[in-house]
């Protein structure tokens, strides 16, 4: 069928510019195909999807947490800020945060401010977060900071380490704010060198939190984990009222069954690292800076623009921002970027700098 | 893997409760897993949805359309009302609508009033449109009238005639009125031997509407449609901001891709209206009376209370009102139904009736 | 300078069209005028919301209820409605309902779906509120009901005894529902020779509800009262995001404070209703029927064409909907309706009667 | 009556906390006092409304405005805005912007995102909007950013030039925003010796803006001016879904009416702003700073914390910002400042300077 497609170059340049840019993993199809022939009860209620659980509570170590699967990550974090808050409730976030550029919104279209704070290297810390509640006082007229918004990897590619999201959670807890995390990364950030959490760490120091399944060998899905029992009885309805029930949620179901049975989940994040290693690497030793420390899948590296030209014959990637002659781009990587074309990049980044 | 499942019984009741108790089918399926290996742009920027595109365009016989795939039909109904819509502006729909029975408050959720109206058949009508124009006369203390919701196949299986669809449109240029028409059973519908309309006909006599894949040989996905350029050009910030802008949106294309191919996608709805035609005669014919003609794929019978309770043994399925000692049952099926349930289930009829 | 006002005819006609074309009431006015000397904190924390606060809680018996003044009707439904409800949760009213009919879709504009029942008499009942209940079960398909909407008078002048009010409260409770009561015209009802209820009791059997002020004497304002102490610490949050805390709130506490510093506030309401009783057994008298009981200060009287050509040179009123040769109009009587007018009408009407 | 409060100490401080702490000019009372008498048209219908839109428009030099009176000045912002944008765009504003800052997250709760700018003297410039529409670029994951929002005066009392907005305004034209101005202060800003605008050119250099009432003479009142036409047809439904639309909208007419039939409005404005400038000259004459140019009715004083202490004992304002043993203050006056006060003041402040 490919042949048929017009617009597909004979030789496409290779994709640095996403962890989305592939379908799932091979074991993940397999697991989606073969779920696809019973009948299976709608919405969620299916066996898969019940699979999916209780291997991702196992990881877990509790039993008694709801866990919810939702198409994108907009979804999650959408619904899940619409499902804590009241009408006159608000979020901290950071600036960089995915829910400030990136959702076109979504937060604010259900009616929720988001109180912007500067991020340090791309994390909220307790300071920021006591100033942003210190700054936001004057009650009824300013909205009530009530929930704090962070991302684990963040949006430049950095992970919180257990003590960085326990000091978080320790400036939340002293001010009533519900901490949530995004999860969109969490697979390449609890595989990374830098790490020192688990998965029940993360459960421990958040109130909600989501499993990024797109970006980690799924086709679609994330999974958000809500402790609060309440909360978790109610939110189908917001689930279902985002538009983000499927009828057939068994194809998130066998997905995460797949990637939570053992530990297939992690063992590809840690490859994505592993590749993004190899470009940072690679880039640092043709003595070209990097930008922020590579410490998941996620590569900034400032090169010269001629290079830059170079590259892009056979390399898509972002191109972030301009600095004279130079210019730092981002290279994305994922448990399928191949080791042949992490290679034939880094040759031609050496081969210039010679 | 199934083995692993406790709680599927050894010997599950067939379902003929919902029209997405299966996967996807086999050839759906196929296409999906042939698109997974290549490196795609994201968010429908992708070669599959592409190609999807213009398959679609070619069935309707226009080019100039914009088409948009969204994870469900929650989601394809409340996008497109929001993206039609000012705050102040209202929907007409049927008071058995799903937008007014089945999506949580979705449309109400984005800030818009639905005024109800009664349906005939399951329809809309010229007379019932206009009277609910009529009736919200009083502005600015009444909110708009702009949009009407209609779905074929309407919630009870019914179908809009050519002839009905025209008058309905009339009613709405009249009155300055949108008409977008929910086609998540647009498949039987179009498919139904009461139908005189194809797709481009639809497309004429709407200003918006979609296409359902999830209840007709899809795992995800519905394709909306929009003739209106400016909406158009903006469509994709709706899509996004309500969560709906799948990363990997190739999954959708490449299922509607293969489903529009050639014809694959009506040859499905008709087998479910073949079997649906089955069960309605097949129960007809054992004396009872069937409470609205079947046209798709949705059986409605008057059973009595003790068949009822034989038939449960060996199938699963809605008893929608009870009434004495019968109840209305509604019975649903698919591309994926097997001609020897039906059999099993009219002989069991037909055996009671004896 | 009303000299100056071009549009305004020599003889004006006199209306009957609502119970708000006057001003306020002298001592209302007055009340207004000695308050605008002195510096006063804003935003409700001056010293006459203070003494208003104090004067209705005496009304009420209870010290410990929140008591919000807010500019509108609509505003204080729909910023009570939306502080009582969590995003998925659904309000019950009768389809007459004001926020149903005449409040521009504000309900649904805070996010939140209203299930329609029919009215008895203007009014719920707990069979009515029953049903929705019953109803709206398919959950999370469905937005969950959660509070219920009625009005004392209601929309058609009639209003609830306490033991029908009891009954509402009681199946709100066997459900789970909030009760809310609309009390833009409290005044009348609790002034209505129909009533057995005082403002204690309508404390005592609601959760939320206001007292009118534009309708029965002040310039503009409502009084929401507001048991949940909960609710009550943030409803000033709400008020403020609705753009309905008036800076200089004296304004509404002044006038509220004389209009509950005695019984003005009722006795207002009762000539109100004196005048609507004459306007009423007039046109009985005369041999027309009233369309619904005259309970308060609303007339619903069906006279002939022909006289309602006649009365409409003198008067401007509703002409409700016709019936053939005849016609329903509404009559709206208030504290400052002239006796001389009300027996102009009676003695137009009863001259075409002979 | 109000010997009654027992809240009031004998002698209360004198405020130069805000600038609502008064009531009603004088004439403008008595304008609403001579309204109360006759019938009139509800919601804005009435003559006094019709008056004060004759009024205004004249002062506008144009006949072809919509004007629409609103209570608040949150109710003015978040209608405008909502009635300007589509659900995906976003408001542009400085970071300090009363939208941002004082209104609980009106404009999120409408479901707008509000993009912020840092500010330049209070106020947005060409280049900090070129930039804010620079950096949101990446559609659809970014809202559209669609409208600038400035005030005039801002809300640190600066004023812009009739230069300074011709350039705003001309940058909103480049990219397709619509330029909306909140006039809370615009009397004082229009009246300020800085400023070298009228009404005329304000209404030229934006698309809608409003006029406030309550900050400059009036119970309650703003004036939105809309030039777009349709706009201004439907502007009434959102005043009203936003429960702003009242009544008895006559009590607005009236006063404004009063404010616009000469020169009042401009006339109390410059008298605030005298007083001001009496304060701040009398501050900086004694040797302290003065924080921010005293361009309108607000003065921004570094003082020694020992002398604010001393101050507080007579006078109630707010303490901006502690620096070490001084801190900033924030005095606003209004056309209700009595000389007397500003004279015992500034004598507090130079006695502790000697």
């Amino acid at each position: 069928m490919p042949a048929q497609f017009p617009d597909v170059p004979a030789t496409p340049r290779y994709r640095f510019v996403d962890d989305y840019s592939e379908g799932a993993h091979p074991a993940v199809l397999k697991a989606l195909m073969a779920s696809n022939s019973t009948q299976e009860t709608g919405y969620g209620g299916d066996a898969y999807c019940e699979l999916a659980r209780q291997h991702i509570r196992r990881h877990l170590g509790r039993d008694d947490v709801g866990v919810f699967f939702v198409p994108s990550g907009t979804s999650a974090n959408a619904i899940s800020i619409a499902a804590c808050l009241r009408p006159h409730e608000a979020v901290i976030a950071a600036s960089s945060g995915h829910i400030v550029t990136r959702e076109t919104g979504a937060v604010e279209a259900s009616g929720h401010k988001i109180i912007n704070v500067a991020p340090l290297d791309g994390k909220l810390t307790p300071q920021s977060i006591q100033r942003a509640v210190d700054d936001n006082w004057h009650f009824p007229h300013m909205a009530k900071p009530r929930l704090v918004y962070v991302s684990d990897a963040t949006e430049i590619g950095t992970v919180y380490t257990r003590a960085e999201l326990a000091a978080v959670k320790r400036a939340c807890e002293r001010n009533g704010l519900i901490l949530f995390l995004d999860g969109a990364r969490i697979g390449t950030a609890l595989a990374s060198r830098a790490n020192d959490m688990t998965l029940r760490d993360v459960l421990e120091l958040t109130d909600v939190f989501w499993i990024g399944g797109t970006k980690n060998g799924a086709l679609l899905g994330e999974a958000v984990v809500v402790k609060d029992a309440r909360l978790a009885a109610e939110f189908d309805f917001y689930v279902k009222q985002h538009g983000s029930l499927l009828a057939k949620g068994r194809i998130m179901g066998a997905q995460f069954a797949e990637l939570f049975r053992d530990d297939l989940y992690f063992e590809l994040a840690a490859k994505a690292n592993l590749r993004a290693g190899a470009l940072s690497s690679g880039i640092a030793t043709a003595g070209f800076s990097v930008y922020a420390a590579t410490e998941t899948n996620q590569v900034f590296a400032v090169l010269p623009l001629g290079l830059i030209e170079v590259l892009q014959e056979f390399f898509v990637f972002y191109v972030w921002e301009k600095r004279g002659d130079e210019a730092v781009v981002r290279l994305l990587t994922t448990w399928a970027t191949e080791e042949a074309e992490v290679n034939k990049f880094v040759d031609l980044v050496q081969a210039w700098a010679k």
